[in-house]
């Protein structure tokens, strides 16, 4: 998704957020601030938003020194939902369609994101989502695909997330599915790392790599060349977040599923539903050759 | 009030919606907006936030060539509240305490702000105005001093708002006191200008004045020498709203009645209730001489 004018100010508040995770010396906020509004005077906004927020991000790491600004929210939310893994597995075990209650239970895990917002009671967000119903379900594609190809790129979006992705990943190995966990390799916002995969116990149900960058969402010219190929190959993609959302919408001849809450009001315009929605949608854009 | 670095991307926010209100071109949306991040870069940010939000709005004006955006919504505003008005003065007449009534009258029509929301119910507002207290309420004292002084001077905030004012100006006319009504000399925001004052009937009941330029909130330093006189000479002043608040709070040795609703969480802090909260606070900072 390209960068819309509305990005910029909402950009400029996750700066201010990630600020008051990293530091209470005002010359340094200050500092930060201006040097990430003079970043975007110099840059064109016709990019995607996960290259300029990537860039974003750099600036305050950077800048504040805190190459992990929301590294304790990360650990407050992993403690949050490893608490939760033992009930969640309970629920999905007494259900009739566990498959479709695990990914329910996977898209509220992305209620954990601080980007767009920094106060998430998750056990509340998570019963919201157990009753009420996902604003788009394309689960039997998505079993059925899966059951076909047998193999799943999992695009991973945040920290505590992980927990329940992983609850996903069990339902799918259940029916035989090879999982790949792509996390990032370096922290930027609250995106999963390694640390987080390994905490989640991930590792136990499926073989993780990273993007090899530390960047919002995908941007491929800077990913590594082991992601690269495991994309290109890859048949069926879990992608779990708007991050990774506005990276891959446009993606052609690729089976992808999105999981996510719709927590942007120009996400909800693309995808056509309002913001608070929950999403499971299958995208497959084919490349139609044109005549010359 | 001096500005805070939250205040930044708040004015990035208010250029979308005076955008939003003023043209369709893309190419002209994006150049306003760098515009003001390129302003931002080069003032110094310990300034007060009229003084910068003046600025900004003067930006916006410049490039997209509309002297007042807002102009539209301050008709709509104007329309809604002359509709309320004979309501609201049979609402007062048949009230136990006028003076308090008119008052809480006033600050709800304080709700009609563009500049930090744009969507408003203003019935559902004065409703809820009406039976709810007011966070703070001085109206004793303001009483009080409108009767020992029997001159006001009387600071406008928005266009429509002028239409409750006028309610409780009445009230105190009808306590002999002689009102000056202070209005923007020229388009800023929502703010009310003499068109405003006309429409809604003030010049019948009190006298009406401007700032003498169009400045948000009341910079001295751009006022006319008319309305620096009538600010010196007036022993008594009502202002109302937050510009007006973040313009005057700390002024010394003037009886000031602040009439507003907190609408943005740093006034909040600074006045030490919540957003929402409706207030009729007096403020009489004393300046104490100090030894050599």
């Amino acid at each position: 998704m390209k960068t819309h004018l509305e990005c910029i100010p909402c950009f400029l508040r996750q700066v201010l957020e990630a600020l008051d995770m990293s530091t209470n010396d005002e010359d340094i906020r200050e500092k930060t601030l201006r040097e990430v509004m003079s970043y975007f005077l110099r840059e064109k906004w016709n990019k995607n938003t996960p290259e300029l927020g990537t860039n974003v991000h750099r600036i305050v790491k950077r800048i504040t020194g805190n190459s992990d600004p929301y590294e304790k929210l990360k650990e407050k939310y992993n403690r949050l939902a490893l608490n939760l893994y033992p009930k969640l597995k309970q629920i999905v075990k007494s259900s009739e369609c566990p498959l479709l209650t695990a990914a329910k239970i996977a898209i509220s895990g992305n209620a954990i994101d601080f980007g767009p917002r920094t106060v998430i009671d998750i056990e509340k967000e998570l019963q919201n989502v157990l009753q009420q119903g996902l604003a788009i379900s394309d689960i039997d594609q998505l079993e059925d695909s899966s059951l076909r190809t047998k193999k799943i790129l999992y695009l991973a979006d945040n920290a505590g997330e992980t927990f329940l992705d992983r609850i996903l990943i069990e339902e799918l190995v259940k029916r035989e599915v090879k999982v790949t966990y792509v996390v990032k390799d370096a922290a930027i916002l609250n995106d999963a790392t390694f640390q987080d995969a390994e905490i989640s116990g991930i590792a136990q149900v499926a073989r993780v790599i990273s993007t090899g960058t530390d960047c919002m969402g995908i941007l491929f010219n800077e990913c590594s060349d082991e992601f690269l190929k495991e994309f290109k190959m890859s048949e069926l993609v879990i992608s779990k977040g708007q991050g990774n959302y506005e990276s891959l919408n446009d993606t052609l001849n690729k089976e992808i599923f999105f999981l996510l809450k719709i927590k942007c009001p120009l996400i909800a315009e693309n995808i056509g539903y309002n913001v608070g929605s929950l999403v499971l949608k299958r995208c497959f854009n084919k490349c139609v050759p044109t005549g010359t």
